[in-house]
């Protein structure tokens, strides 16, 4: 990148003038990037978070933003495509509780001769992760070569695995420093993470859910539309066709949070065919099909989102989206038996019902904290790294909105270990409010953000 | 500090906290600054420089800035009054070209028999250091426990010894990640770590003497009266009676910049008695007396700080202050024969002088840039740790507001290597500028920045 007549700017430049509100060139932030991820660095941890706590207070700019994306997105392994391929688009939401559209968007897209190169993550504070999710299921793989991934998606049309070594090591390194550095929650940071990763997928089209509600980690929509611009124009940037949907997550979505419960979950839907879907799915399955549908339209395979909505819903009722399921979860060495009788699989130890306290409305639910229960239960990790629980998790027996009898049974908790239900059943208990009058609810799929809105 | 019913905070929510533009309790203050000292550290060096670049965007208010300078004065050893000692008075300059007025000051207030801990440092930057002068001295030290040095305060009136690694330790680990994180130019930091070792010397009073101008580090008036107010403030918040003189640095003080030269000089003004000042050194001498004549005034020696100013002169013509300055260099091991002939002494190898190019008022020199001159003919260091030279330097032959004729010397340059002349000598031309009409030149000494004026 750099030569006799261009020498990299040194990172002291790049700190000041960053802490000067300067706007920084792309071959400024690609000389961060570089110094980041060189062995040995050429540039301190206590640089870097100081770098990091400047952009944190100043911003970047549209155009300082698609670089700090693109430097880190090539920062380390990449994937090339060596041969004509589909369209190949993905799925990212900012996270939520009982989050598990993954589940079905990937199956249904590949079904419809897409390619979703998946790669995901773990739970992550009051969040559950896909990766802990999928590991649920018995000798279920996540851990590919890039090549060997390549060689699934080509495969099934879909694979979903984890972040390997080699790929966005910038990444790694700033989202460690960030973690502890007091510098998470900044959009622009925010938006490069993310992205990084998810162009690092050589994506021909993505399709962001960007969450607002008690729930989500943006808890007003000003915050979330901002962050879904960013994310759109950083995307469109780099040549990738970007649209963000925006949603409510002001309750757990779909009828279970857990890992072993939302695959469960999934696979009742993906398995339904033409007959009744299970109860309390709605919301999840709304969700899904409508941002199925935008990939969908994205991709060429439907003229509208709206005509890739009954697309993906016909590829649901088929049984195709299925079919890929099963093909995928083959592939990553997944035991598919255990799809049989999802019901019979799920083995807690341990389990207590919330019941309606009066009766009344179902108004409102703390959702975070309730995604904070769900890991107490032991869904999430106490430490990184450490074990998760496959059968620990919620169930929900009403929806926000839906009215109560006394003594009706709310949420169940399960978890593996008797101990720990108690903390997460007082934390539930106070996280719920019953109204006399049934409450105004905030619809759960917004406005659409598209390049050509922000213009 | 903390006790089980008050546990420490965790730095990462003084980070947020600080981020986000709180304010910060003394309580968490205390518990940052104990976090970086202890040993092993409570903090990284990532999360320090966090803070740091996080306090740079958003400052500190009074009282923090007050906690701050406190908990790191009192962050390693202290001075200890074990028995009655005269009011204790020291001044510190934010740093200039030729800025020898300590060399002075300590004398003339000790002739009062004031007492003067003065702890100093060593060349920075375009700065000299009053250590590496005093050390052109043969044999003199300036390292000293605080045991020692608190016995020769006592014995001479005055003693001035560098920093030792048990004072003030909290600056010493801030000061070197500031360094290296682009954190220097905070006027709270700036403040903190200025007055947190100053007060660490547990005095009375204190005079600051904070400069702007073309060789000053604080290039406009606002920004030195920013500082000086903060200083003040802060000096007051821990009982100190605290002053600052606005002074003006858009020339070298007096006639000469280097170490040996500046000592000569200032032996030079100490010996003259009744007799003729030397030529060229009005405006140090000017500086130092109102300086000193603060000290006095705040030390109960003078009832004004004019009083003050006439008590510092006559201290200078009674010699009394060079009586003073020699018991010190004795007690502080150095050989005071150098002062009978302190031109015999100066032996620089080469010499150069740079001459008016043509004839027209001494209109402005950047002075700055004849800092760096004087550094690089061999009086500052190219690392840290490195040797000085005793005998490189400047020599004014005329000051701001002069006429020249043609070809009439203006800087004579010295240097104990030939070869380090030519490009000082070519950044002193560039640096100087004549004009045919007479400049208007700021006053040397401007405004006083008093608590009460804060107010």
């Amino acid at each position: 990148m750099n030569d006799l007549n261009h020498p990299a700017p040194h990172p002291i430049d790049m700190i000041r003038a960053k802490r000067d509100g300067k706007v920084l060139t792309d071959n400024e932030i690609q000389a961060f990037v570089d110094a980041v991820v060189q062995v040995p660095p050429r540039i301190t941890d206590a640089q870097i978070a100081s770098f990091l706590m400047a952009v944190f207070q100043r911003g970047l700019n549209p155009e300082e933003l698609a670089a700090l994306t693109r430097a880190m997105r090539f920062s380390g392994e990449t994937f090339q495509r060596t041969r004509p391929t589909p369209f190949r688009v993905d799925k990212h939401s900012t996270g939520g509780v009982g989050d598990k559209t993954s589940l079905l968007i990937a199956p249904i897209v590949a079904a419809a001769g897409l390619a979703d190169p998946m790669i995901s993550g773990r739970s992550l504070g009051h969040t559950g992760g896909t990766l802990d999710k999928l590991e649920s299921i018995p000798s279920f793989s996540t851990q590919f070569s890039v090549a060997d991934f390549t060689r699934i998606v080509d495969q099934c049309g879909f694979a979903m695995a984890g972040q390997t070594p080699t790929l966005v090591p910038a990444d790694r390194i700033l989202y460690g420093l960030r973690d502890h550095t007091g510098t998470i929650e900044s959009p622009a940071l925010i938006t490069a993470s993310i992205m990084s990763k998810k162009l690092a997928e050589d994506l021909d089209g993505l399709v962001l859910d960007v969450k607002t509600g008690s729930g989500a980690f943006m808890k007003t929509d000003e915050d979330s539309r901002h962050l879904a611009r960013l994310m759109v124009q950083t995307g469109e940037a780099s040549g990738t066709r970007t649209v963000a949907i925006l949603s409510t997550m002001d309750q757990p979505l779909g009828r279970f949070a857990g890992n072993w419960l939302e695959v469960w979950e999934c696979v009742d839907i993906l398995k339904a065919g033409t007959g009744p879907r299970p109860p309390f799915s709605a919301d999840l399955i709304d969700l899904s099909l409508t941002l199925a549908g935008w990939m969908l339209f994205l991709g060429g395979k439907a003229d509208s989102p709206e005509a890739g909505y009954e697309l993906a819903d016909h590829l649901l009722v088929s049984r195709a989206a299925y079919q890929s399921w099963l093909a995928m979860v083959r592939a990553q060495h997944g035991d598919t038996n255990v799809f049989d009788q999802p019901a019979d699989f799920h083995q807690p130890v341990a389990m207590h019902t919330l019941r309606a306290p009066h009766s009344g409305y179902f108004a409102a639910i703390d959702c975070t904290a309730a995604g904070w229960a769900v890991q107490r239960l032991g869904a999430g990790r106490l430490i990184p790294g450490g074990p998760v629980s496959a059968h620990a998790g919620i169930e929900m027996h009403a929806k926000l909105g839906d009215h109560l009898t006394a003594d009706q049974p709310l949420i169940t908790l399960y978890s593996e270990d008797e101990a720990l239900l108690s903390e997460p059943f007082h934390m539930l208990r106070e996280a719920i409010h019953l109204t006399h009058t049934p409450p105004t609810l905030a619809p759960l799929i917004g406005d659409v953000i598209t390049h050509t809105e922000i213009k």
